[in-house]
């Protein structure tokens, strides 16, 4: 059985998101790809275009997780620093980078349409970058060690993303159940905590949601063990019978 | 002319944020609200339900921002961990708030429910909080110093944040002008970067869409000075202009 925990983090860039004008949609696509895959999204973080804190985000997330995700700021304009913001994060240099130049000139050409500095822009690469094709748009985005840049928009983020998944090594899967239970958390809660205590190889989460009229409870069950996933599974049913006879 | 600047992070809590099996709602509609009231969110951090990492996020938060919103964690069961972490990053004791408990125990008893451990766990707040009023399902949140900690159900995150605005402090209000671009970035990117420049007081933000077939941008123009916002609104639609006429 592979048990080997393989952790992730993320990094979304752009001050449209921290104003309310965009509402992030990559975060979520992302965390779902990672659990399917087996890797445990441990933390997201979202800053400005501002060098500083895009470069204290990154440093502190690719020290922690296995592989760090960012997207946004790799386009041709001058809000556009996220490049050169991982350059400096790594410490190394960054310059237009033959390969993405020679992409971007073919895809230029074909168009009739000028290769202009802001187009330049987006092949700026830090040095020692491996390309993360983009059947979108053409503008690569790249890997460094072990930080993946990808565009800001969803269906380019997407795209990008599709390349990079098969390269990354999954961990154990984890296995995941949901049991709808009828009842709030607050019936459930003190039951619910027993079992969590008794079957400590499972991490049950209990999500309250609201219909508008009263609350009923998702219970989330967690393991990379099906066996033992599953007897905690039965508690949560036994219990579930238990308050239906109330 | 108020020119103070009040600035947030937030910090939304809860594996299934994570895990991709919740979409995070709240942080967008945080972001706007702040947005709207004057106030700058800086930075957003997702943790686990963790108590080490809430506090490490929260230290880190509380003390670089004027404020700092939390959603999520503060439910009736073993995973909701929240206001223990609060009260650890504070170094404060935590116990059932004689206020809360008052509330909560008024509400089951009303509706003839028992009023349960797990219930009463959503009493426990930190010595030294102010309650924050949840309309909706009663259990309160808290503010501690410069922190909110709001629920993670959206419809009660909503309502704790409709009664927390009007106690903020409000800086001088960011005004944003969008003007839609018909041409992609790499065509506006290098006079769109020299506008910025003769406009240091307004931050020129440049967002690419993609409509399945072709690139188009929006250019986002924000100032806290109406007559330095106009005269680089006035510079960028010289521009387009400019490039309709080519």
């Amino acid at each position: 059985m592979n048990s080997k925990v393989i952790t992730a983090g993320a990094l979304a860039i752009g001050d449209e998101l921290l104003s309310g004008r965009t509402r992030d949609k990559n975060i979520g696509h992302l965390a779902n790809a990672l659990t399917h895959q087996g890797i445990d999204l441990k933390e997201v973080r979202i800053v400005s275009d501002e060098q500083d804190e895009i470069v204290a985000a990154l440093n502190a997330l690719r020290e922690r997780y296995t592989y760090v995700f960012t997207s946004g700021g790799i386009g041709p304009t001058h809000d556009d620093i996220t490049a050169d913001a991982i350059a400096a994060a790594f410490g190394v240099a960054i310059d237009h980078d033959p390969r993405a130049m020679s992409l971007l000139t073919a895809h230029y050409k074909a168009r009739e349409m000028e290769f202009t500095p802001a187009r330049q822009r987006m092949a700026r690469i830090p040095h020692g970058a491996d390309l993360i094709d983009n059947p979108v748009s053409v503008a690569p985005g790249f890997k460094l060690e072990n930080v993946y840049v990808m565009a800001g928009v969803p269906s380019v983020f997407q795209a990008m993303l599709e390349n990079v998944l098969p390269t990354l090594e999954g961990g154990a899967k984890m296995l995941s159940e949901t049991i709808h239970c009828p009842f709030g958390e607050g019936t459930i809660g003190d039951r619910l905590g027993e079992i969590q205590k008794s079957h400590p190889e499972t991490s049950i989460g209990s999500y309250p949601k609201y219909d508008g009229e009263k609350f009923f409870t998702q219970i989330v069950l967690r393991a990379r063990d099906k066996k033992m996933q599953n007897a905690a599974i039965e508690d949560v049913k036994n219990m579930l019978v238990e308050f239906n006879q109330d």
